[in-house]
């Protein structure tokens, strides 16, 4: 386990989530990573591109957040799901030794780990990816704001109750942690074709 | 005027900053558009691309803002000073024309419009920015936080009583009203290049 143990208010925390993408081509995706000090403050935006349904989104984030100014302030990485741009896997407990910081990845919806299986069998690489999630923790279920839908969480890194409680306190807008929601919102808003 | 006249802490506002681009080029330049609720709640974002040092910011600001999902719900304009992407100079008028929004273009340091005419007249169709630039109304200087340094407002479409509260109260986090400290995070944290 990590040396995470007390959850500062301002706790430094980048949040992942990758931009729009056409599905099964073999194009490039982006992804943003948002800074937030506790569930509030924005501090900081980074950005890195992914291969669509590749193999390189745990070095292309990891380099992405090791290299950042804002690496030496950040505490916890959070994680869209561990899918990105397709099924470009993100292996957790490497992304937590490349960076020595916990790894919690959100979900609004249990992840259907048949379904996935079904999915990965098609691709190339497919054992290695599957592998790479079988290998995470188990999903642990939050309920971050009274009232509205739980969020599902695999935890790598730190311990489960000091994980739900940044899930729980940086939940200030909505049910998602801020810095998902704002990375989601940045990410989608962004990769958007222009009209010219 | 314009029919602002009450300031609802959950107001709307669209804050526009541009991103990183290598000066007197012949390039395109990023132009970044953050939806904040008050000073508090970042609700969506949206982009566009003017030429450096060009002719078409009022437009690509203008159509950006008119045909983001966002437009119904808006309802005031700030700019990150009114000169983009170099030169490019934001004529305030006609965009509250365009959009029938107010506009507020905040600047940490007063404009010093005689640098700006010497720049202005070795550009192409220098007259007719500069004239743009006449046209602003008259400089306020606001302090938004006690103790901080002052920033200055140059205010369209609304009265400087409405300008001022607006500018006062969205700056949650810093002396900058937070839809364009925001702004200006995304805009130059996801237009520097990545690394491969």
């Amino acid at each position: 386990m990590g040396k995470l143990r007390f959850v500062k208010p301002e706790i430094r925390i980048v949040g992942v989530d990758d931009g729009f993408f056409v599905p099964h081509t073999h194009g490039r995706c982006e992804i943003v990573g948002v800074v937030f000090r506790g569930g509030y403050w924005l501090d900081g935006v980074m950005r890195t591109q992914i291969q669509i349904d590749g193999m390189d989104a745990t070095d292309k984030i990891g380099d992405m957040i090791r290299l950042s100014p804002h690496f030496g302030q950040l505490r916890v990485i959070m994680l869209d799901g561990v899918t990105f741009a397709g099924f470009n896997v993100v292996d957790t407990s490497r992304l937590f030794a490349m960076t020595k910081l916990p790894v919690i990845a959100i979900t609004r919806n249990k992840p259907d780990f048949e379904d996935i299986q079904k999915a990965l069998c098609n691709l190339e690489c497919g054992e290695i990816r599957l592998a790479t999630m079988k290998g995470l923790n188990s999903i642990q279920k939050v309920v971050t704001r009274k009232g509205e839908g739980a969020v599902f969480m695999q935890v790598t890194g730190c311990e489960l109750g000091v994980a739900e409680k940044i899930v729980k306190s940086t939940s200030t807008r909505s049910n998602i942690p801020e810095p998902l929601r704002v990375a989601h919102l940045i990410a989608s808003g962004l990769t958007t074709p222009i009209r010219d």
